[in-house]
């Protein structure tokens, strides 16, 4: 089968490689409906993070069950599935206090696989399941093919902005701003929104991300960056800041704006894959009980709560796409991100 | 009159000064009925803050009220009141938020009156209170001498640990972890308790304040430091780490002890003022999801309910004080704390 391995910092390609097998009898082979590129798969492409060697790439896929192990419960083949960007077992004492990106026998997709060998990554025709019942989220009934964006979001990008409105407390009449106009960020505004903010301050200076941003729900848009950006949002928010900010980008520069961009007694969620650091100023933080919460988004517990409104039309994420390729061309998909033609690629095997 | 004016490191003493004066119509002048000192004075009297040059000092008291200005509505001579450790006018937006350390017209005792000339300390015979209404809180009815120690928590220790718990979010059922056995660790402890933790582990290697510890509420002591008391806790804990931890030193080391102690998903609610940093580490912190929350605590807006329940004698915090002496004695009062000989020392002017 085709699947998609990255080799060096630009060299992507897509190489046929061995079927995939069941090999623990709790695990499931997926046939890819639709794969996607990732923001956080841009740091191993630009060499931010090295590749010591090749291996695959990938962790945000929808799908259809084709063969479960003899263990297997809660899944069976004909199912379409939505896989979180990680493998967990859903039945460990951190899988049952919601954070299952900590799951004692978890892993990552094209990582190690502790229950099974090496993991497949998610952008390739097929992907073995490891641990299936507690990682994989049936959708019921008949897909159509135009949900498949949608539903796709739930692997990772939706869940990740929820997680990020969740974990800074957002709530009915909170003002919120938004760090980073990527897909997460974008997801955020949809969040927040979905969550009952009312003001909405999307800080963006690209026009078409702006016009998504204001679709998914901001009330305003702050193109400035540091202290002008500060002033920027306390000026849309009485004078004292945003009373959570969501930052969805995770460079020192985006954190330092998230911080300083929330009121006193204001919460960070943070949700963007800190890039080397930055290290939390927390005397800064002290002084004005600004807390920071968040990190990698146990996205599978959302999925549920969050299918029924991508189904319903209530949100509508699967707009974060503006960009579809055949698999075949992967390495267009992650130049396009990483050139800031796409906000995100969808890959079709 | 008589008040504690720091000239230097380990040169605390008490001085003749002048008498304080109404002059903004909105102030009151209290005589102290009880003082005391807080860790954080130590922080400049071992000269790990430098003193540039001498300054009133001390922050906390209890006292009745001798006079008041003319615009003062909600306070008035006679009235028993406990003095938060700042001023805060109890008003604006961010005191209405539930912040009021952060208030729009606030200052700090012993610093800069933002209205009405230099302020004075909390450690002296009288103190001129500016935005008389907003800080004092006037404690209703009789105030019989035993309940001194207790109310005067209220001031400072007892509000900061309870600050430490809601920060952290402790609830019904969960595992605590308090890191520091000072006065406001112990405080952290009756607060952990009364918001319904069942598990509260005391990090102590006191005798003295480990007794004290149990008969606050803390079910465990872990003598252990490092990666020992990382692994005593989650043994406690089911093997995963405490649910929420309550930082109250304020070191690097105390900080790096509370977010290993923490679960993934965990919260640490921190209250120690950070000396000189820590930085927090921000990658660790992502990929357990552990938060951090707190901060300068808003003691005035928790007097209220936390002094129903030193009245009633559900909570004895007022047992952290294991030392009193004449105001005239302030020297020897911070040499008992910097020594150790003292949990907590009480001054009676």
């Amino acid at each position: 089968m085709l699947a998609t391995v990255i080799h060096a910092a630009r060299d992507i390609r897509v190489e046929d490689v061995p079927d995939p097998q069941l090999s623990t009898g709790g695990d499931a082979v997926v046939r890819v409906v639709a794969a996607c590129v990732c923001g956080s798969d841009l740091w191993p492409y630009r060499g931010v993070t090295p590749t010591r060697e090749p291996h695959r790439i990938g962790h945000e896929f929808v799908g259809v069950v084709e063969s479960v192990g003899a263990d297997v419960r809660q899944v069976q083949p004909g199912d379409f599935v939505i896989a979180p960007f990680y493998v967990c077992d859903g039945t460990c004492a951190n899988c049952r206090n919601g954070v299952s990106t900590s799951c004692l026998q978890g892993s990552w997709w094209g990582g190690d696989d502790r229950v099974g060998g090496v993991a497949d990554g998610g952008q390739g025709e097929r992907v073995r399941v490891p641990l299936a019942d507690g990682t994989l989220f049936v959708v019921p009934g008949p897909v159509a093919d135009d949900e498949v964006p949608g539903l796709l979001t739930l692997s990772d990008v939706m869940g990740t902005g929820h997680h990020a409105a969740v974990s800074a407390g957002v709530g009915p009449g909170d003002s919120v701003a938004v760090v980073g106009d990527g897909a997460v960020g974008l997801c955020a505004i949809i969040a927040a929104k979905r969550l009952g903010a009312t003001t909405i301050i999307a800080m963006s200076r690209h026009a078409d991300r702006q016009a998504l941003a204001r679709e998914f729900g901001a009330t305003h848009v702050v193109e400035e960056r540091g202290d002008e950006g500060v002033a920027a949002v306390q000026e849309l928010t009485g004078g004292i800041g945003a009373d959570r900010v969501l930052e969805c980008v995770g460079t020192k520069e985006s954190m330092d704006q998230a911080l300083r961009s929330a009121r006193p007694g204001g919460m960070v969620g943070y949700v963007g894959v800190p890039n080397g650091g930055p290290e939390l100023p927390i005397r800064q933080m002290f002084n004005r009980n600004v807390g920071v919460n968040g990190g990698v988004a146990p996205v599978r517990g959302y999925i549920g709560e969050l299918l029924r409104d991508v189904r319903s039309g209530a949100i509508r994420p699967g707009l974060v796409f503006d960009l579809e390729l055949p698999l075949t061309e992967a390495a267009e998909a992650y130049a396009a991100m990483d050139e800031r033609r796409a906000v995100k690629v969808l890959l079709r095997p």
